[in-house]
């Protein structure tokens, strides 16, 4: 038997999952657990290092990020999923790896300084945030992760990955770690209702996996359309159209999709009648979502027990990897 | 019955220990015991931070401190005597405390400034190194010590732990950590052999405790004394001599040590009879440290039992304090 390739992907807890990450990712892990070997990680600690001072949103999000799990049909019997502070060997990764790297090279990491001006964070940095690909490395090597799924601006994270991998091997002298490889995903991001070009929780543009209809209709009703189709009858824009991209993305029946492009772009097709339509396509694929996620939660007791399941399988994983690398160190006193 | 004050000390593993240690720390080791909790720290995680590269160093040198502090009677059935790495908690503690400090105060730390220049890394100080302040607030915090016997170059250490120890309290509106306080000894360091102000292994100018008489001879008759004390029959300087520094360090017997002074200074006093007496009087000194040194080392499978045990020991503290402070941050998913 071929040794399965092991992908490690995941998620910061920071609140229930959307369409975007449906897109981006849930789908290709539901595809993917049939041909690999896949771990997915509740980032709780990543997520605080940059949220340490609501660790209760961190906290309710663990649950609602495994009910958005197994909603999609994530499954618990071919997949592992893990909370992440609950793999020590992790933290112990991070801090030897530490020793690996120079302070200069982290301040360098493209992603980090990106994602400092993003978050506004200013001269007030949290030096948790600037040791995260560190971190990141400590997880992807725990695992021997083969593949990662990264969006283009993470590659430099999977970088600084394969750099502690060289060194690590190269001081110590062995192949305990394993080189990584991005898996960039085709489809990776989805618009946001408000035409941004990110759907993402924080900037409230979001459809949750776990919206009612309610909720989903008024969301679709309030979408950005194209802004100079005025009229009725004018001719509007496809092309960049979140209302289309959503339709690619989630619809079925591609004829239809095709005829209401066509006749969209000609004119005499309205918004309204066009939402209406992507309404019922998004309540369609999230209806067999909800109920899933309905009948998970009702005994989150038994996600949580999935979750310390899952939790201890990664532990496995993770534990022998420290050992290796314990003894590589030679500072496996007691083996 | 009153609580114990808990005292939390230890060495890097980098090689055996000397003279200097003796007087600076080991002796307050050896009468704390009695009186306070006492967990004394093999730092061999610490050490990494800048040893990364030959960690063979850093491993033997576990057992060799350990050695070195059986031979002057710590007393492992009443102080607990631990190897770092093997407490997975300071791993964790440290990443959780790195998100509650800002990388701007990390680089400001003034002991790992000066240390950056003393150890001459240049633009490559290794990320480690400059994370290691936080690394020691959580080996203080997670013991919840109350005294940390340090030289005063150490303060800013203290300093940032209490830092932290504020800052999570208060984030986490709980009173899990505990401040410290630093403990400075009135006798904090020796004078190399070769006069400079400190004797330090790295400096070459140091006398071990493990060193057989002949080479404490050789180190004794090539000391620096009183430089302008050119012939016999000159007056010499008693201040600042490490030769009777040393001899107020380890001589019992004080009216003779005092007649020498008064000899030296009026003159008619060889070096060669002083430093005859002082290797006396150390080898005296060292003779039964050396003789329960050997008796120890014939059995290093029982050293490291013991090291086991006292980690375990130690893992019991750490770890209930590890459950407190996820309380606190309310990542406790299991409890």
């Amino acid at each position: 038997m071929v040794k399965r390739k092991v992908i490690l992907t995941g998620d910061r807890p920071t609140g229930p999952l959307h369409l975007g990450h449906y897109v981006g990712s849930l789908k290709n892990r539901v595809d993917m657990q049939k041909t690999h070997e896949q771990f997915v990680m509740i980032a709780d600690a990543q997520a605080l290092t940059d949220n340490a001072k609501t660790p209760e949103k961190v906290r309710d999000s663990v649950l609602e990020v495994a009910l958005d799990y197994l909603a999609v049909e994530i499954d618990p019997s071919v997949t592992t999923i893990f909370i992440q502070s609950l793999i020590p060997e992790l933290f112990e990764l991070t801090l030897y790896y530490l020793n690996l790297i120079t302070w200069n090279r982290l301040k360098h990491n493209p992603t980090v300084k990106l994602e400092i001006r993003q978050k506004g964070f200013g001269e007030s940095v949290p030096a948790g945030f600037m040791v995260y690909p560190v971190f990141q490395a400590a997880d992807i090597t725990a695992f021997k992760a083969d593949l990662v799924p990264v969006g283009e601006d993470q590659l430099p994270m999977i970088e600084q990955t394969n750099e502690i991998v060289r060194h690590f091997n190269q001081t110590y002298n062995c192949n305990v770690l394993v080189k990584t490889e991005a898996l960039i995903p085709r489809f990776s991001r989805l618009p946001g209702v408000d035409g941004k070009a990110k759907m993402s929780k924080s900037l409230g543009n979001a459809i949750f996996l776990s919206d009612e209809p309610k909720e989903l209709e008024k969301k679709v009703k309030k979408m950005y359309t194209d802004p100079n189709h005025l009229r009725v009858e004018d001719p509007g824009q496809v092309e960049g159209n979140p209302v289309f991209i959503y339709l690619d993305a989630f619809g079925t029946d591609t004829d239809k999709i095709q005829e209401l492009k066509e006749h969209y772009e000609r004119g005499g097709l309205g918004d309204s009648v066009l939402k209406k339509y992507l309404y019922e396509v998004l309540d369609e694929f999230l209806t067999p979502i909800r109920k899933r996620r309905e009948v998970y939660a009702k005994d989150p007791a038994e996600v949580m027990r999935m979750l310390k399941k899952g939790t201890a399988a990664a532990r496995e994983v993770t534990s022998k990897t420290l050992q290796e690398v314990r003894e590589a160190m030679k500072i496996n006193y007691f083996h």
